[in-house]
């Protein structure tokens, strides 16, 4: 098992990275205010660990309500929210009960948001299963949920205690989740760090078969990375911007074809091919560079190409996006691999190129 | 005008008190990140406030986006609040944009909670136009919404940039609501201030007949009172939960009647009587200070008589509210005048007894 201490300006966490956490209550209990917590999961998960992390709490004398919620993008709404605050009323949970999200980003985010909103705040511990929410939406405090308009749209600053990356989960991950997962980890390489860069494209093939030591080794590095940023910027004033490399372009995507239909880490897989290209285009990126990125995101699997919605709808649905200063779209671009930059200093022509294309 | 600064630990923010604010634009003016508003109002202030404050605003070259919603505490619910949400999202509100809200506890609990969540937080401005808002909800960054199961039971800790508290709007206030607003003012006195109880006492009849400087007198010295306990206590760990005397009780019984039936200020002042009533039954305040309280708050014109449900009924509603700890009822309770407790520390048997009784 590793450890990574997320350092923030008023509070820190534990991020614990490893085989066979989701049995060990051990991890969890010191973190408890009293032995009373809300596992929220959904019914794909709770299957599979539901039991065993009930089964471990109770154990250890600790009263546990389970909320299993409906499983997708498509839920992560105000409907489901309710259901969230409807159960814990019912059970009469107070501010010392602890809300576990048990699932991959939908249920962290929005487990997350639940207990950044009841009773205005309440203790939360992240168990993320799946490779995306692992590397990312475990890092950082940001909780919410969407609205017919936008992705993410409602939401809240707010850390957890504890975050517990089980890697046994990536087991019964589908592969196709598994790919968008690492379009995230990837991003880590590109934005700020060649050398881990380096290392993917070394390792690329024993992570795309779960080895142990890759894996952890790959989540640790993500984690380390983002919560460098976090930790010098929690609110998201400036640097941690960066973290939405292929995000602008990716929510544009999700949003035109109907939250769910592309996965997110896949949705910014390809907007990390657009932003490359943009980037290519501004002279900024070398073929060679634009050859590397494409063909670790191929190893990947992740598909590559955008889906052809022309430019101005694109250009529409990306005004929308939280990353647009006084109405005018700031992009994540990229430098050089490892070196991204938030800019709204680049050719509009340029951008409509990119735009255009349906496959880069 | 009289002007006070709230500190707090990270931010800190005026609040203004007299005359003539709404229109004097240049109080609000260094507040904002850009040139961009969105006023959220009620059907009731509308017609009274929206222009002024939208002129003087505009004139300024500020971009001003009205959004008026129904008028109760019936509407401070989910439902609403989505409404806010549809209007930021329609109008393309981003993050720079400032959220001011325009009215009562409800708005301002309403806009306050759609601006800590909006895009996970944008900047706010509250001019509350009641008498309870402008000693109450408009310091301590308390906003939020109910649930059918409770009161305020989704919200947030959320904190304005300024508080304009126009003193002009008590003259369009009913005398109903502006009663309810004296219970709280009468609270500051009676939990911690016996030198602001015995002014109270003295300049009641000022007060209500709108006299200007008694009115901004009361409201600068409940307004100090309630940020002196916010300010040592932001969330309410502590200290903090003093604020709450009648409000347990109170909750009670507007839960019970259903929302609105009762103005909250109502049901606290009922429920500051039934608080002074388990006092004198614990041998804590004596019956002249009980005769004392009972006669400000009749010559404040509110009803004392909590409505008979019975004490099964009480208790069980009042397990609901969040001043439970593991379990048990904590109240606020009396041991003077200018002296509250918080304590799970009487006697069951006397609580029962006041919550048996239909007048105090």
């Amino acid at each position: 098992m590793q450890t990574l201490k997320v350092e923030l300006a008023n509070r820190s966490y534990p991020i614990y990275i490893g085989r066979s956490l989701i049995s060990n209550a051990d991890l969890i209990l010191p973190h408890l205010k009293r032995k009373h917590v809300a596992i929220v999961t959904n019914t794909t998960v709770a299957p599979l660990y539901l039991e065993t992390l009930s089964n471990a709490l109770q154990s250890a004398g600790v009263k546990v309500i389970p909320i299993i919620l409906p499983d997708g993008e498509a839920y992560k709404n105000s409907e489901t929210l309710n259901l969230i605050y409807d159960a814990l009323l019912q059970n009469r949970c107070e501010r010392s009960t602890t809300l576990i999200a048990l699932g991959g980003g939908v249920i962290g985010d929005l487990t997350g948001y639940a207990a950044a909103t009841y009773l205005r705040g309440v203790p939360f511990i992240q168990i993320p299963t799946t490779l995306l929410s692992q590397v990312d939406s475990s890092v950082g405090g940001k909780t919410g949920i969407n609205h017919p308009l936008g992705k993410n749209m409602i939401g809240a600053f707010y850390q957890p205690q504890l975050v517990l990356a089980d890697i046994d989960t990536l087991q019964t991950l589908p592969a196709r989740e598994f790919s968008a997962g690492m379009a995230e980890v990837i991003k880590y390489g590109l934005i700020r760090d060649a050398e881990f860069f380096d290392w993917l494209e070394v390792h690329i093939e024993q992570l795309m078969a779960l080895d142990e030591q890759a894996i952890t080794e790959a989540i640790y590095r993500s984690c380390k990375n983002k919560a460098d940023v976090v930790a010098r910027d929690e609110h998201e004033t400036g640097e941690r911007a960066l973290l939405n490399l292929g995000h602008t372009f990716g929510h544009a995507i999700e949003n035109a074809m109907g939250y769910g239909v592309w996965l997110h880490g896949e949705a910014v897989g390809a907007g990390t091919m657009m932003a490359a290209d943009l980037s290519q285009r501004m002279g900024w990126l070398t073929d060679t560079e634009v050859v590397r990125i494409r063909q670790l995101l191929t190893a990947a699997k992740l598909p590559l190409d955008a889906p052809k919605l022309g430019a101005e709808k694109y250009l529409n649905l990306m005004q929308l996006d939280k990353k647009v200063a006084d109405g005018k779209i700031r992009l994540v671009l990229q430098q050089a691999i490892g070196k991204s930059v938030i800019t709204s200093d680049y050719d509009a022509e340029k951008l409509k190129e990119t735009l255009s294309l349906s496959s880069m």
